[in-house]
């Protein structure tokens, strides 16, 4: 596929703010008070790997009416003013007395009144990205500004892509799928699991991920015990189950799928009826997935073929919400009713215990669209691949 | 250099419980309650990339007497059960009623008593990874328990390294100048900025290290007029000086140093004086480095240098501390009174102003030992080296 265009036209920006706006004055907001990384980058297009470093907080006020104001340190402005975000307040940062929270408070007056009504996101999978005593600072110094919760109108806003959001997120599935049709020419058999890791990063960034952010890998004898732990020097032998799972990074948007390979010889049987289960459960959800069901039902498509005779799943869900960051909103789980839209991009991730404390996991990456799903990652093939290692 | 183990051994941990238990005692804290991640992996090891998922809250209670608990979500059950705490309490996440907040509420009770004092860290570099919401629930369901801040006991705890924990950015540090000393062999000249970076971090990569967290670079005429931007399509010059800057992880711990290349010939007069005074800079802070003087000694030494009419620095500082993350406590700049003492590991990053809104930025790494410090980074070249980027 094409490259597509980095960053975002300036009406996108429009109109994600009118967006939030609409919901602001219907949940009676004078302004979002946003602290994090993807909060501030979807209303302004800042992007930068500056935030790995935790010391300076940052601040975008997004006002009921009017542009965006950024409030943000000097280091930033260069960067921020290559942005469509006129009004950009910096302090010289970090201040150890007052770092950007009078700065803050003043735009705050300024913009909402002596006694507004602010929404900070405070819900599930938010955090409020400054020192909590700068925040108690903050609320002293504007005693009769009202700071609430955010309705979740961030989550709801940034739940459902635009069309552009759509495609950066589909070339990074495009780089993903790419890396892994490559990644049986990395020696396997025989080897140690964090080199495996490393030549597989080097595959992604040489496929054009910008950042490999996230790579999880398990691997073991019928299945892996877990799926979220940094590869080690053990190494991987004959019949091992491989899992791969890339959260690469392209123009700020992520893919989240995995693959998994059987190395040196054919998955044995139980690993292939697990296989099976999953691909049936991942083309079940495909076949499901449209705007009007919810993430409920999603999951429950998929759990009724992986996990028949339980309720839940040993993960906590089967899937989730995917874009700026690895996960998102919502989950694929029993009691999450938020019902799916247009442009909604999720993982289809079902799990299956293979024997005790072992288990196969497989995930793909969709889009909601009009009438149904659009898969954004080449289905993984109906036979496990047997990886042997010995390719050049 | 040889490669170091991985992880600690579990005494080493047992002393940090100490060190944590002495400064409790002390403040009258009868236990921290962590939620980030390099909070908790000083606790406990806990290393996963993994935290790049919003999703989960985790925590860990650190008590005044007894070993800590972890109160995390069942999917890293696995994990959390291979480090040395024993007591590791799991619930299925995400769940949207109930996220770990009454798992954790009957933990304090435990633990704390019904009205103990609990320190969450809230100053300067920190905030509260968990939902405001859920945050202000715990408090509801703990109704006599006292939350504070932390007195900054995790500041001064995770400021001081102890052996194996330098022993890692050494090995980082070491895997950053095996990169840069490669560096020459990447194309440069008239080449994107986007294919060099994304070379850079292959070579990090094939040098060893983990994962690529953080790498910024500028570029330009005399200088660049940022740090923190992340490459774009233009492509690279004769004459530009080309700057990157590599944060680079091996086994949890970051190197945080830089070089500066001149691209197909020799930099102009205003670079090389530059040069001169940011070298003259960290040559300065090298010989002044020592346990006793403070952060702010540290600054004024190389800003008499870089800026000798200047009270600051655009910068807001010219160095910082370095470790679990890419930048830590203390700031070098005025102000931070911190005392230097053995075992912190520190970046010395002065910038100079090379012309209007252009600058140069020099960073090496050192750590303080008894009587001075020792460079953790081979010293950059007394001149900026050419690159002309048509070697093999």
């Amino acid at each position: 596929m094409n490259v597509p265009r980095r960053g975002f036209e300036e009406a996108e920006f429009h109109q994600r703010l009118n967006r939030a706006q609409e919901l602001m004055n219907a949940h009676g907001l004078d302004a979002l008070l946003l602290t994090t990384e993807p909060e501030i980058r979807w209303f302004t297009g800042f992007l930068t790997q500056f935030w790995e470093s935790p010391t300076r907080p940052w601040f975008l006020l997004a006002p009921a009416s009017g542009k965006p104001v950024a409030i943000i340190p000097s280091i930033g402005a260069h960067l921020m003013g290559k942005s469509w975000i006129e009004d950009v307040r910096c302090w010289q940062a970090p201040n150890l007395t007052d770092d950007g929270v009078s700065l803050l408070s003043e735009a705050i007056t300024e913009i909402t009144g002596p006694s507004g009504r602010i929404g900070m996101p405070s819900g599930h999978e938010t955090h409020i990205r400054m020192p909590a005593n700068n925040l108690a600072r903050l609320k002293e110094r504007c005693p009769s500004t009202r700071f609430t919760d955010d309705h979740s109108i961030m989550a709801q806003l940034r739940m459902v892509k635009s069309y552009a959001e759509i495609e950066k997120i589909r070339y990074a599935c495009d780089i993903g799928a790419r890396t892994f049709a490559r990644t049986e020419t990395i020696k396997i058999l025989g080897r140690r699991h964090d080199a495996i890791i490393r030549d597989f990063q080097i595959l992604c960034l040489e496929e054009g991920a910008d950042w490999v952010s996230y790579v999880a890998s398990g691997f073991g004898q019928d299945g892996y015990e877990d799926v979220i732990s940094p590869a080690t020097s053990t190494v991987v032998v004959a019949s091992d189950i491989l899992m791969i799972d890339t959260g690469l990074v392209w123009d700020g948007y992520f893919c989240d799928f995995d693959r998994n390979f059987s190395v040196g010889q054919r998955p044995s049987l139980v690993v292939q009826d697990a296989w099976k289960k999953l691909r049936e459960a991942v083309d079940a959800a495909v076949s499901a997935a449209k705007p009007g069901i919810t993430a409920a039902d999603l999951f429950e498509t998929m759990r009724a073929i992986v996990s028949p005779d339980q309720e839940g799943s040993s993960t906590g869900r089967l899937g989730h919400g995917l874009g700026m960051q690895l996960t998102e909103w919502p989950s694929l789980m029993a009691g999450d009713e938020t019902e799916l839209t247009e442009g909604m991009v999720l993982t289809l991730e079902p799990g299956i215990e293979t024997k005790d404390n072992h288990m196969l996991v497989h995930e793909e990456n969709i889009v909601i669209t009009a009438h149904g799903c659009e898969l954004l990652t080449p289905l993984a093939s109906d036979d496990i691949p047997v990886c042997d290692g010995n390719k050049p």
